[in-house]
């Protein structure tokens, strides 16, 4: 299912990732916010430019292909957020780019991928498609560089330059970083940028794949039947070898969380940072709320994105469940 | 009405509250935003930990108080954000703080104020109770100090301090600063911390006292039976003597903005900055994307609030007027 991966990601790369990043996007603001009487940090990636962390990956990546391989085009998978960093990156670099997209993606992510001048290519999510394989077919019939959205070296590296962001914001490593978690490129970036910091990666309830690979020390997928969740960002079948690699050396347990859960998290954004978060970026916060992680006052929790459909907001404000 | 003001506010004392601000407080993002083609720049106080700018002016005053000034204790008036602010600022600092707001404020507002452990003194806006008079009144009885929301220098110097983030964050002095005007505290601190950025005080229609002052070259009030405005935060009857020392001098000519347009801000800072910006925090953005106001790549909109009601939040999002 995935391509062998070419290299390892580095912690080297996480430096010269933000190196890289730092130069085009300014640092995105750690708030603090009080959970349960201690003070924690927010980290607020859904304040990127395109409403989420993926810039950072897709930046690196793009930047650092080749003028043969920028030539040639790229192609990316993604339910969304992945999709809108490489559709901006590649505009900046004057690269050509296709996103293979799930037709049930929010519709403020599709138009906002094909408003930064992507090519949309839709894919059936619910039927079980495999997006990975129509994504490699692609490649090699067009020739071009597959970009994954997390089984990619240069992709965690580029999410780990949050981490190097982070420890900047706080003056240290953080304590622990409570993480989204879909595939796992932000949380193995994050492993990468700070070595001593615990990280607790947190899913959708039933897409808990990475929380069962980590006990069972092999990775574990999501069988199609799972239950929905709101969670549309990190509703990941599995995690991939080169990200487990880091992920089974650095992580603590993994915890889930269910929508009510998230929805709740979204609300307390709403209310307390006054922030607009997408289901799938109020997972670290709907944990921390929750109680499913220890919380001190030099713990991270990350916001990951805000992409989320006007009405589904609404709903979500509008309701208590 | 108003109480004569102690002295006038300075340049000087903008960078001396700059420099306390800034030892507390991290500088709010100033976000890239793309407006009719242009990319100009979004000051974001809403994302203060009061959820607007108003905990500037309230630092500044409080910890200039004397440690009898102190001991006695403030009252404020406020329709939320200063309440907050100055209620904020009197739980750091260990000073009782009594505050004066209207009974048809955002329940959030009185809500956030009573939290922080402010008494709340209601009194009747919209049978036209004086405020100014209430909270003198309540002053001289208790022996407290009126810390004004905007005819106070030390407010006003307070205010300003975000122009000198704005200025350190755009590595220049903005061309023109856009600022949803009430008082007049935020804008007439603007205009002393950038004396060479154009200032366009932006305020709801029919509440466009300001703006006809600067016409007439003396202040003018709203007189009662004005129509009514979602922009409670900036629903102010006139400016005072010591601001408009300032704004006569400074201000380009004001500008209004209707509900619709206010709200169409609203739905916009949602999709694209994904922030939750209150109705009169929304007020420059709306003047900015009506085509108001002329923009370029040094162009600052200020954010100034993001205080509002989930149900009317909620609302907002789903019409489209």
């Amino acid at each position: 299912m995935f391509r062998e991966s070419p290299r390892a990601p580095t912690q080297d790369g996480v430096l010269r990732a933000a190196g890289k990043i730092a130069a085009i996007l300014p640092p995105t603001p750690l708030l603090p916010v009080e959970i349960g009487g201690v003070r924690v940090h927010a980290k607020c990636d859904n304040l990127q430019p395109i409403g989420a962390f993926k810039i950072r990956g897709a930046w690196h990546r793009l930047t650092d292909l080749t003028p043969e391989e920028r030539a040639g085009g790229v192609i990316a998978v993604s339910s969304g957020n992945h999709a809108q960093g490489v559709a901006w990156a590649a505009r900046e670099l004057g690269i050509e780019a296709a996103i293979v997209m799930p037709a049930d993606a929010p519709r403020v992510k599709l138009e906002a991928t094909a408003a930064l001048g992507a090519e949309i290519v839709l894919y059936d999510r619910a039927g079980g498609e495999d997006r990975d394989a129509i994504a490699n077919a692609l490649c090699d019939e067009r020739g071009r560089i597959l970009v994954h959205a997390y089984a990619d070296p240069w992709v965690i590296e580029g999410q780990g330059s949050m981490g190097i962001e982070i420890a900047e914001q706080l003056g240290r490593e953080p304590s622990r970083i409570v993480v989204c978690c879909g595939g796992g490129g932000l949380a193995a970036g994050l492993a990468l940028a700070c070595r001593d910091s615990a990280i607790v990666p947190v899913e959708p309830k039933g897409w808990d794949d990475v929380a069962r690979s980590l006990q069972t020390g092999t990775i574990q997928r999501v069988e199609p039947g799972a239950p929905k969740t709101i969670c549309d960002a990190i509703q990941t079948p599995s995690t991939a070898p080169v990200n487990f690699a880091v992920l089974r050396e650095r992580c603590d347990p993994g915890v889930t969380v269910t929508d009510a859960q998230v929805r709740a998290a979204q609300r307390f954004a709403f209310a307390k940072l006054r922030l607009v978060v997408e289901p799938g970026g109020a997972a670290a916060l709907a944990a921390a709320l929750a109680g499913k992680v220890a919380l001190d006052e030099h713990t991270v929790v990350t916001i990951s994105g805000g992409n989320t459909d006007a009405a589904d907001f609404a709903r979500t404000l509008s309701t208590t469940d």
